[in-house]
């Protein structure tokens, strides 16, 4: 069986997935090692919900190497865990100039069409008995004696058509053109967990991805603020798509029955930031019990002068734990460019959740108002009350 | 003396800078028109500092259009300022199709080189005789016809080498084809102050970069280490150089004899963790003062698992405002990627300033005993007069 597989890959060229990384390659051993299994572990686990066969995951040299069935499935399948710099279905062969330079040939024989231009980029690491220079010499000229006249191919190295990577290692050498950019950052779990609070807004969770990328793993959370329980958990699952986990659960808080208990005839803007608070201290107290390090919102500076600023430091305030705001140095533009980027959905229409934002204005609120009603009310025993009440939804 | 001057400056052809806005484009027209004098106001604060001549400065139709000595100088000045999206040094004319149609060929012709490829946009507002595409085809035609034998022209609607804009108003019509871009944002002020922890790292001034940009006005504040008064404020001179004002004032605390004053013997991750909280709670306790409604950091989560995300919260126990982290989304290599395309200055080789970094693990460390440690040493004291001894530079 495998030997009838071999000769069908080398058909396709490519025996082997190749995955850079770098920013988890540390001078401590120590750290490293854990990192890089955590790294390892996650692409394993997706690869396997993915449903990909492979048999072999080698770590060497900053480098891991997956053998499997289809090389450039493995490649695109790994792109969604974090840590992961790039990936590219190569050819391993022994690290022999000669065989380096007959494969590299027989790459550029099936990628390179007429008229293009080309490049190739040698790297080694360890001893071998020529510099990567030589190599990328010899290749690109043997590239031009067999293919050049027919082809009408030209060498340009500042910005070829196609470009042939070559890394020669210790024991054996890889050889391949077409790169899978990943979104590099730290596994996934490596920085503890953080509670994210979704709602209708994408940057929510666009919020939520960049703490992840960081390594975070997320605790996604919703305060449902209708008496429905058509929930749609897009955003939640967008970001399920990040962790290589079958389920992720999703915490889902009643915010409805509470914000009616808040008497009507108040002062509006002192109503919205006690609801603030009030939400912010259920994140805490859930976070508290998931343990998770602290809370993140996709809160972003808006136009509105000051009044963004002022809630944040209300909802400080009410915390008994650190607040992210990955956003708070976007640009409205680049919030949306991101959007696109991760292709993540658009918001929600129905405002089923709650989503954080500040009052039309201060006026009417003073610290004292705020404190004495949050007392009237007791605070502490609604927050208890909500947390005792969320429900786990599996996604 | 102005005839003159419009004589070279028909030469030259531009005789207006135009300056595009756009996240101020508000609703609201109260906070808009806020909004918009604020950014006016800076962009003449600007060109004054920077020595330039102009004698009017117009706001229509959501552009400014300033009249001055120098035209491209002055598009140049203002790209500093926060909430300029781009400015361009065009030609003011009037309205008339052919009176644009004339000009935007006098502009082909200066700047439209041999072989190369054009297009023309043109984006109208208000009411005139022709539409946009009018225009577009009315010109591009002539430029072709008038020079693009002799000049061997052609027209690149996808990836021209160079773009002639027309952008006719209500009044006036604009012609221009280099833009200048800005970095967007709002101005600086219109969300407040908050106080920025400046240090020996270059990351303490890209946070502060960050928040100025979502219209921050910034308390730059560095905690010297040192019993040395050689300061090296470049990161607060940076700052600087993106508010309109001749000074700024800086301000400095004396941290090294608090250092000093914590006993040697104890265990030095608590040690460690008591001087980041101290250096927390004196920012909080100067921000209160100076009327900032929180603090900035310029923390990332680097790959040492969890370490950070525990500092963070340390140091949210500690705070009495919110603490911002805008680079902590960030990639290692964004945060350099920003440096270099702000250009600002490596870190500070010399330690004389107290940057926050978290301790080497977290072993031997409880509340209790961090509690215990801050009331013996009694931290509130300590913040107080360390506070009393800050000192304002004015840079």
């Amino acid at each position: 069986m495998r030997s009838y597989f071999w000769v069908g890959c080398l058909t396709k060229f490519s025996n082997v997935a190749l995955i850079a990384y770098s920013e988890i390659l540390l001078k401590s051993d120590a750290v490293r090692k854990r990192l890089e299994d955590l790294l390892v572990k996650q692409i394993r686990l997706r690869l396997k919900l993915d449903g990909l066969n492979f048999w072999r995951i080698r770590k060497e040299g900053g480098r891991i190497y997956i053998l499997g069935e289809n090389p450039e499935e493995i490649c695109r399948s790994v792109l969604k865990v974090f840590g992961v710099d790039f990936s590219a279905s190569a050819l391993e062969t022994e690290t022999g100039q000669e065989e380096i330079v007959e494969n590299s040939l027989k790459l550029a024989e099936k990628i390179l069409g007429e008229n293009e231009s080309f490049a190739v980029r040698a790297r080694r690491v360890g001893k071998h008995p020529y510099t990567s220079k030589d190599l990328e010499v010899k290749i690109g000229s043997t590239i031009l004696k067999k293919l050049g006249e027919s082809k009408s191919l030209k060498v340009n190295l500042e910005n070829p058509d196609k470009t042939i990577f070559v890394e020669a290692r210790e024991k054996k050498a890889y050889i391949y053109s077409k790169i899978f950019r990943g979104w590099g950052g730290l596994p996934v779990g490596s920085q503890g967990r953080l509670l994210i609070f979704l709602g209708n807004n994408v940057k929510t969770a666009l919020a939520g991805w960049l703490m992840m990328k960081r390594g975070v793993f997320p605790i996604p959370f919703y305060l449902n603020q209708t008496n429905k329980d058509e929930e749609d958990f897009r955003f939640a699952k967008t970001l399920k798509d990040y962790i290589s986990q079958p389920n992720l659960k999703v915490y889902v808080a009643p915010f409805k029955k509470i914000l009616d208990s808040i008497p009507q005839n108040i002062n509006s803007n002192l109503k919205t930031l006690l609801i603030q608070r009030l939400a912010v201290k259920v994140g805490c107290k859930l976070a508290n019990l998931k343990k998770a390090l602290g809370i993140v919102l996709g809160v972003s500076l808006d136009p509105k002068p000051t009044q963004t600023l002022r809630l944040l430091s209300y909802l400080e305030d009410a915390s008994t734990l650190p607040i992210f705001h990955p956003l708070i140095g976007f640009e409205k533009k680049e919030i949306e460019d991101l959007r696109l980027k991760l292709n993540f959905p658009e918001n929600l229409t129905k405002k089923t959740f709650f989503d954080f934002s500040p009052p039309e204005n201060y006026n009417g609120i003073t610290d004292e108002k705020l404190k004495n009603f949050e007392e009237k009310i007791d605070v502490e025993k609604l927050v208890e009350k909500i947390v005792n009440e969320v429900k786990v939804v599996k996604i």
